[in-house]
């Protein structure tokens, strides 16, 4: 009898496990693009991989905790801002004029508030700036200087510019300088009239690195956020798909969470991320589906890169048309799978 | 037998003229609000009639020569931009610097392109602005001093930011800092935190303006533009919805044609015109149901305004959950039609 009660007492023991298992989830990229094996040296690889986990742990700790998918994303997000090797915060590419404009955007899935920022040059954490904008004021973007003194005002982190500066983001706009060109953070390449705005598809290389995070917490709230600095050699502010609400970041509890990353004027053109909400719930309620089908728009118009998708239930997806992204998912086991090839299966990467 | 003949001729000119009726179609507003009967002198019903009949008519000229549905939301749009009744171009609110920061949107349905500028002081036309960004760069959104000197290079008339000025407004902002507070162009209110972003419900009579509109030329065709000059006493840089292509402006020939006006933040945050585009292809098929479900979404996050929608087969509706929209239709009969309260039917306006 002793023996049956103790047995019970595991069933249920482990059937709570179980359904722990599926309670919270956390799914991050660190840029799409042009990302295929031999480019890489072992070191970048490493580089990528542990800079990704580093990131799924940080939102792991929130999520494990109780905490909010909202806390979750900006933690993972903080993460890769401080990290050079993506293109977001620290390691931002520059502007042509030497400058480094950053862009960021969240949204709670629960009530779907929604912060952005665009054009932003002095606060460390371009995705908290975005945060407060959602939750310190009534508005929804706020852009440049104005979105500065709004972030300082309430409590953002600011720093000197030059905080931003890598070594080999300025040598990347030198380099694109020097032939005059912009460059994509992303693949999606397409050729204008303005001799200057000239966009050359093989200066592919130098774009991957704005990052985005999703999460589901245990309160089954979802939450998405995408960061990121733009594109090398950039003029006329331009703003991608990062800080736009509908085209880089959408979530909403009743459906998914979503962040973008590739060429963002044809994630804008079709509202990538809200097309995934709402392909999800008119059309598939699968993640992936829904998301081959958005990105199989973006590519019609010429765009490539990839997403991330989460939805309430903790299915979750990556679907791309770039040749691969840098990615990763941690859930209730707290081991971080990453991966960066379009081909490659996540793996608990080590570099032993 | 001549007889026969002669009917059988008219019967098929009737029926040429039938297909010619649903050959082309301009749709446009000029802001959704508190528009309720008594609120507005004969004088200010007039001048809101007139303003909307030149825009029609302007738009009209270009679609009965054979012009594009592009040109045509410009042609009317430019028309609104000049007319100080409207919260766009000239007559543009004033922000709390005492500036006009003016923001603009465009897409075209055949291709999917799409131009944005947000923040603007300079340019005569922003809806301009915006479509120069369209056709001569490779990006979608550009943003304040950049956008300023894109456009210039481009060939957009450049003004002196006096232009913009009208007493009227300066006189409503200097009415909304005695009381401190922003004033929405729009309905849509929410208390926040920071009492220096605090919008007063009450303060709903000073936000009418943005303008719109949608077209469906004879090539079958659809394109859609919106312009604005934000919010009175804006602060912070903030962007709303009519630059955010998939939140006030979106366009597909498979689909529709979308413009809209009101609580700019929920329109951004429920994506407002791709919904619409969304809600058409996959639930209804219907201008009517998309736009009211749409709305629904933006009434449903405590939001208010308009919609202007019109599909490649020429249905066009005006779904809204505010009081009044100033709004109107033009067609191949060439006859302007209005209206402005909420249950209002359109009519031919006349003063006499």
């Amino acid at each position: 009898m002793k023996k049956t009660l103790l047995a019970l007492g595991l069933g249920l023991a482990l059937s709570v496990t179980a359904m722990a298992a599926q309670d919270f989830r956390l799914v991050i990229h660190g840029g799409a693009g042009n990302i295929v094996e031999g480019r890489f040296t072992p070191e970048e690889e490493k580089a990528y991989h542990e800079g990704l986990q580093a990131a799924l742990k940080a939102g792991y700790d929130v999520l494990a905790k109780g905490g909010t998918s909202v806390d979750a994303v900006k933690a993972a997000i903080n993460q890769m801002e401080l990290n050079p090797i993506f293109n977001a915060g620290r390691g931002a590419v520059f502007t042509n004029e030497g400058k480094n404009e950053l862009d960021a955007s969240i949204m709670d899935g629960k009530d779907l508030t929604a912060g952005a920022v665009a054009g932003v040059t002095n606060v460390k954490h371009p995705i908290n700036c975005a945060d407060l904008v959602r939750t310190k004021s009534p508005h929804v973007m706020m852009v440049t200087q104005g979105a500065e003194k709004f972030c300082a005002q309430n409590g953002a982190e600011i720093v000197d510019p030059k905080w931003f500066f890598t070594q080999h983001r300025y040598d990347q706009l030198k380099k694109a300088q020097e032939k005059e060109q912009i460059v994509l953070d992303h693949d999606g390449a397409k050729k204008t009239s303005n001799a200057e705005l000239y966009i050359d598809p093989l200066m592919y290389d130098y774009k991957y690195g704005t990052v985005g995070a999703v999460a589901l917490d245990k309160h089954g709230n979802l939450a998405a956020a995408t960061s990121t600095g733009g594109m090398t050699n950039k003029r006329f502010g331009r703003v991608g798909d990062s800080p736009i609400v509908g085209a880089g970041t959408y979530a909403n509890n009743q459906t998914v969470a979503v962040s973008a990353t590739g060429s963002g004027e044809m994630f804008i053109r079709t509202s990538a991320a809200h097309n995934v909400h709402t392909l999800y719930k008119y059309v598939s309620q699968d993640v992936q589906k829904a998301g081959d089908a958005a990105i199989k728009e973006v590519g019609e118009i010429g765009g490539s890169g990839g997403l991330i998708i989460l939805d309430a239930k903790g299915n979750y997806a990556f679907p791309m048309n770039s040749k691969g992204m840098h990615r990763g998912t941690i859930g209730p086991d707290g081991k971080p799978m990453t991966a960066m090839y379009g081909t490659e299966k996540l793996r608990h990467y080590s570099s032993k």
